[in-house]
């Protein structure tokens, strides 16, 4: 685990002058101070955790790691995990509704296979860091060891190394998993103390009783492995699965890197809660984008203190909430970058000077 | 007002069945349906108001209308009347956050005069549609006669016709127009019949006592003025603005023309209250973009039953959130047509097939 330690150490809190020093440029531009609300905060925070004025996003990343769960025998998803490979073989074609939004957004898919149970063609696009062939059920003990657990967070570190090398400057969070919500969901009992109701949802659409079997499969999961809430990796471990280990490395290292990171929807907050678990010190490098339709993903953030920017309902993953929000940041960088101030323009302050 | 009578009787409701249909395209793209949420709800109501499918969204454009307010001797404001004319001019130059952020969605942004009283040196791309140099005050008396509203709604009007014939396929409104978050907020109050204190915020950024008297100029407005809430053309003559009945008419013949209409902030919000009582039928070509700081705004979008995509607490109006809107709206059309079916990309879909 030294790799891992040595990268948490690496990990220090932005420096608030940088945030205030952004906010008084922000304030000569010409406009009523604030009045671009949080346009300006997330202009602000790029600059604080990114040590960069005037800041710049050149090159957005959203890293689409994929696994399988071992949980889906219980029969708690609405889709067969096949789906799991078929997505990503979607994702490699560019078909799929993360493509489309990452294109929108002048951003790459990083496609990473971190434990797919059906084997995958090979494809020069796609990264394998696979794990395992799909975690083990973890309504009947661990979902993985702790080495596999390390070993998917070292995956994601990996992955963030490489691409921060050749200058990736934001990066988003993106998952595919059929049955990674009852991971999720678990994660998030686990780490805020809610209870598997509030934080179970239909995931991709599944009904009634199909949604009364899930919550009985969490709390089953979380009588049998004890997950212990002040340790993050024995969550992952017992809990939680191969990509969301990889997006929980991901966090890291971009921390580490002060990169800036996109948390998606509900998978992609259950491996920030992770993170912030193992290294408090990584929360203010993540940015929220929307909250999701699965009520987990709210407790998440209240518990992360993240407010989102989008009100879309979305449910869907993949990273396409932060591919959105990626538009939102690089206009909160134009308006920083590009505005007129009151004394170039020659537009009175209110003052009335 | 024949010529108004004229386009009103050519605003007809869209057809919901194109929203279906559109609805059952969507959900034969690569994702469990619904998933994509509101962002699917943006490319429905697109196909539905333009009648075309597939969607596209070539030529969006921002009408930015500016004109000034008699009301701003009361001392409403926290910025003085030639800030209105100065920020016409950094419109103009293309330094302005609206120019920002309309360039950051493709969009272009025009640029009217509808009676800015500061002289405006004349510029090959400011749209001169003057109705006077600046309302009357209206604490005192009628903004503005009723000719001259109808005028400013059929400078609105003329402006989106010209716009319409060469291929402009979405809409923005914006506005400028110093002392014009008091005429929204009497407008607001008479429409909706909320109390002034409740739909009165703080504008460009007032002090308490500036406040206190602002919420006192509306209600002598309402009070000296009498606005008849029943007819849209009183309201706008005894307590609106030039820029504010330019939107208008923007509104008005962006439905004609089945154009979708993205409102902005408080002000743009106080001109589809006003065209939506004009003519009811208006109301479906309106998308929202984001909820303004302005307490007015929730308010109007409440009474127009229409719901924000963003939330990021903007105050500045120009057509900044209608900007930003346009990416999304974008995004939802290209998640229309860009995305791969289950179909084609050989995805299972829920039933496991």
């Amino acid at each position: 685990m030294s790799r891992l330690q040595k990268l948490l150490s690496r990990i220090g809190l932005p420096d608030p002058r940088l945030g205030a020093r952004a906010q008084a440029h922000l304030d000569q531009l010409t406009k009523p101070p604030g009045s671009l609300g949080r346009l300006e905060e997330l202009a602000r925070r790029v600059v604080e955790i990114t040590g960069k004025d005037p800041p710049s996003v050149k090159r957005p990343l959203i890293f689409t790691l994929a696994g399988d769960h071992g949980v889906v025998v219980e029969g708690v998803s609405a889709y067969p995990q096949v789906v799991t490979a078929q997505m990503v073989e979607n994702f490699l074609r560019g078909g799929a509704a993360v493509n489309v939004l990452a294109r929108h957004a002048g951003a790459r898919v990083l496609v990473a296979d971190l434990g797919v149970a059906t084997p995958l063609p090979s494809h020069p696009a796609l990264v394998v860091k696979k794990v395992a062939p799909g975690t083990a059920n973890l309504a009947r003990g661990p979902a993985m060891t702790r080495s596999q657990a390390i070993q998917a967070i070292e995956s994601g570190i990996q992955l963030v190394d490489a691409e921060a090398r050749t200058g990736c400057d934001l990066i988003g969070l993106g998952e595919m998993g059929i049955g990674n919500t009852t991971a999720a969901s678990a994660i998030t009992s686990v780490l805020t103390g809610v209870a598997p109701e509030a934080v179970t949802g239909r995931g991709t659409g599944i009904d009634e009783a199909t949604w009364q079997r899930k919550v009985a499969v969490i709390r089953r999961a979380l009588a049998v492995n004890q997950p212990d809430p002040t340790d993050g990796l024995d969550v992952l471990a017992k809990v939680g699965g191969f990509e969301i280990g990889g997006l929980v490395g991901v966090i890291l290292s971009a921390a580490a890197a002060r990169i800036p990171v996109v948390v998606d929807g509900f998978i992609a907050g259950a491996a920030a809660l992770i993170a912030v678990t193992l290294k408090p010190e990584a929360r203010p490098f993540l940015l929220a984008s929307h909250c999701s339709a699965e009520p987990g993903h709210r407790v998440i953030l209240g518990h992360l203190g993240l407010k989102p920017y989008l009100d879309l309902e979305l449910r869907l993953g993949e990273g396409t909430g932060a591919a959105l929000a990626f538009t939102l940041i690089q206009a909160a960088v134009k308006v920083y970058t590009e505005m007129a101030t009151f004394k170039s323009a020659g537009v009175s302050t209110s003052r009335g000077d």
